[in-house]
């Protein structure tokens, strides 16, 4: 594909209320719509018409007394929620997040191939590992598993699910009434894995489902995460607060690839764009204030202590982030530590500051602007090789979203950087990736030891 | 409710062909739509028209090159399917199979509180403890755990749910914008259990569905099933062969209700009914003579095998069947391995009769006859104590079933038996069965003493 031909993909990042901490509690939120039907399938449906690449739930496996109190706790199962989606949207990819620490393969694999069937080959899997004790201790744990061990799992996890994916080949099933012959089952395949976490027979009791298996995505920055993902990804979620920091990033992951024998095309990079959009910047930036004030420091705090593991409550509001261990002590979410470390350095922030930074999209990137402003900065992004894409975090679903789609969408496609139309039927086609090959296959053994020499 | 006011209950157990072992071969069976949403919509919804109480999904989580040889091997995965079916269904009950053995509770609770919503109380559970090595091999076992260490486990896996289920409090949540408070979260609970089996923590992060919890079905008949069901179960799938054996079954669960403090009238015992419809009894008699033919002995008796947990493949299959170990020595589905003894044993069968008589529902009770005849005999069980309504396993999904809800179900309706109506929107106003008590509320906790003393 020529340079001017590259189009950029959007994501939607999908929750009930929005993204900023506080999008419940502003007047255009319906709340009573947490965990109604209706209220998503309005929103998948709007995002479909705008022609975006997918739509995604992140997931967390715990909720707190506080959370519950000052949050829109309680929100459904981002997998189930996906499936009901399948039958109201057509064309749009559907990605969920699933963990690997506290799910077993043969589950996981199994529920993405069905969700893979139901929507015509558009399911997506966002692969995290889970960084916090409160998910630990759902799960017969004290304590989170250690950072490397949560990796190492994780890699056996997607390996043994790759297999079972791949357990029937694409010609498998005969189903020829005169003979009673169902499937050729010289296809179909036992894995007899044993491995270090998992043991698994196979084969998956799911025939092929029409992408192969599902997009891969991972989200985890770290040291660790950006290994895995130069192994397995197909798209990254990515947390980034400068242009310089996005193109750093951008260019280590796709450097890394090439030691995995991959082609820099195959993994979109996308970070996540927290947009607040105004008819003028004055507009923008008001809207931003309103959502601020409606925040409750107390909680924010708690939640800014809890993502980033270590205890701020004993800190003045109007001082300076302490001095937090070292990156590689902590045991959670690394690269998000590591990144509200440098941005409270970066601009000299107090911690009342720094959480209103925060409340936005927690780490991620806020752009405040006119729909213009917000066209020029993704364009300056993907053109200056900082990103293939963004995944968009609306600060409020009834109200952002719209503007979003309604507003910044025609100015991309006015400038060419983004579809008008669906070309393909399959999340693989929209971000074009290509179908994977099946390692039962002979070819693609040949194939494999093509790539490796 | 008066005597003449009873009404009875029915279920259709789906699957993607039909029950029958050779379904898939027979020539209205369009084996193309196995894995295809559109089919199991069409199948809903026709259920729902005849205003049946639920449809339910089996499920195991395993299969074998032979399976995938002969049968219908790789559907979707339950709970994924019924999230789907919720939006192209309005009152049907929607009932999903998920063992106890091979998954978490935090995960399984989220999920079916997800689907409650999704439905708007619709959901049921269906639990089962899984029987076969096959199974236990996908999930890093070389033998499924011996049978009552199965029963304990779920014992401890559902009070769990329980308590996850209950965590959130009906009127928990207050969403006031002005203060910022969304839950009053004295009225969110840990449950900070640590059993046997497992830590879990608490709360959910769903919270309450609009039934409490799904309504819970069980389906083992063996001695630990019986009391496991006597204690939790609201509806009971079972395997009768006889009106005096489903007499006897019925009375003895409902008298072990009584040592658990339960109403007998809380749970409903169905059990399952193989209908093969014709205009006249020969007809039905050809129809069923029709798919017998399409069976194959080599495959039916690697199948009764494998659900005997017994190598039959050496005995003549003109001969009788052999001695079997005693049923308490087998670890599998002891329950099912008696019943076929007994029916074997009983009609003098031989291997091969008994193959096809099992062909149909593997060891549910097949009646082929006209829609009269069918009606008269579950008049005849329902009125005679042997059942409170039925599981309907039509042997083919394309026809099978059509015949049975277009000329059983008004036959029932016009006796007075069957519901022309939906009364009420939710699973368990179809099954009569009661609101439960949140067990964190301390008025329950008070009728919870009432009961006891």
């Amino acid at each position: 594909m020529s340079k001017s031909d590259r189009k950029l993909h959007l994501n939607l990042f999908m929750n009930s209320m929005g993204h900023h901490e506080a999008a419940w509690r502003h007047p255009q939120s319906d709340v009573n719509l947490a965990a109604d039907f209706g209220h998503f399938q309005r929103l998948a449906q709007k995002a479909e018409q705008a022609k975006l690449d997918s739509l995604f739930f992140a997931d967390r496996l715990a909720t707190t007394l506080t959370a519950a109190k000052y949050g829109a706790a309680g929100g459904l199962e981002p997998l189930t929620l996906l499936a009901a989606l399948t039958v109201v949207t057509k064309r749009i990819g559907l990605i969920a997040t699933v963990s690997t620490s506290f799910n077993e393969p043969f589950n996981i694999a199994r529920r993405f191939a069905s969700l893979d069937h139901l929507s015509g080959g558009r399911a997506g899997w966002n692969i995290i590992t889970s960084g916090t004790d409160g998910e630990a201790r759902n799960f017969n744990y004290e304590h989170i598993p250690e950072h490397g061990n949560r990796y190492e799992r994780a890699n056996e996890f997607v390996d043994v699910a790759i297999k079972l994916w791949d357990s029937w080949e694409e010609d498998a099933l005969i189903r020829d009434k005169q003979t009673g012959i169902y499937a050729d089952n010289s296809k179909v395949h036992e894995l007899n894995h044993k491995g270090t976490f998992f043991s698994v027979k196979g084969p998956l009791n799911v025939t092929r489902s029409p992408q192969g298996r599902p997009i891969l995505v991972q989200a985890g920055s770290s040291e660790n995460g950006k290994e895995f993902a130069a192994q397995y990804a197909e798209a990254i979620f990515t947390a980034q607060q400068t242009f310089e920091d996005a193109r750093t990033f951008y260019a280590d992951l796709k450097s890394k690839l090439i030691r995995y024998g991959r082609s820099p095309e195959h993994v979109k990079i996308l970070p996540g764009i927290c947009p607040i959009i105004g008819q003028t910047e004055a507009e923008a930036k008001d809207k931003e204030a309103e959502l601020n004030e409606l925040t409750n420091p107390e909680y924010s705090l708690l939640q800014l202590s809890n993502r980033i593991g270590y205890d701020l409550s004993s800190y003045p509001l109007d001082g300076p982030l302490p001095e937090l261990p070292d990156v590689e002590q902590i045991n959670g979410h690394q690269s998000r530590t590591q990144l509200i470390r440098d941005l409270a350095q970066r601009e000299q922030l107090t911690i009342r500051q720094l959480l209103l930074r925060l409340a936005g999209g927690r780490g991620h990137y806020t752009i405040a602007g006119t729909p213009m402003q917000i066209a020029d900065q993704l364009e300056e992004w993907f053109v200056g090789g900082a990103a293939d894409g963004f995944n968009i975090m609306p600060q409020l679903m009834n109200g952002g979203l719209d503007d979003f789609l309604d507003y910044v969408v025609p100015e991309l496609q006015r400038r060419g950087l983004f579809r008008t139309e669906y070309n393909g039927r399959t999340l693989r086609d929209h971000y074009g990736l290509p179908y994977p090959l099946n390692s039962f296959r002979q070819e693609s053994k040949q194939h494999e030891v093509n790539r490796i020499v």
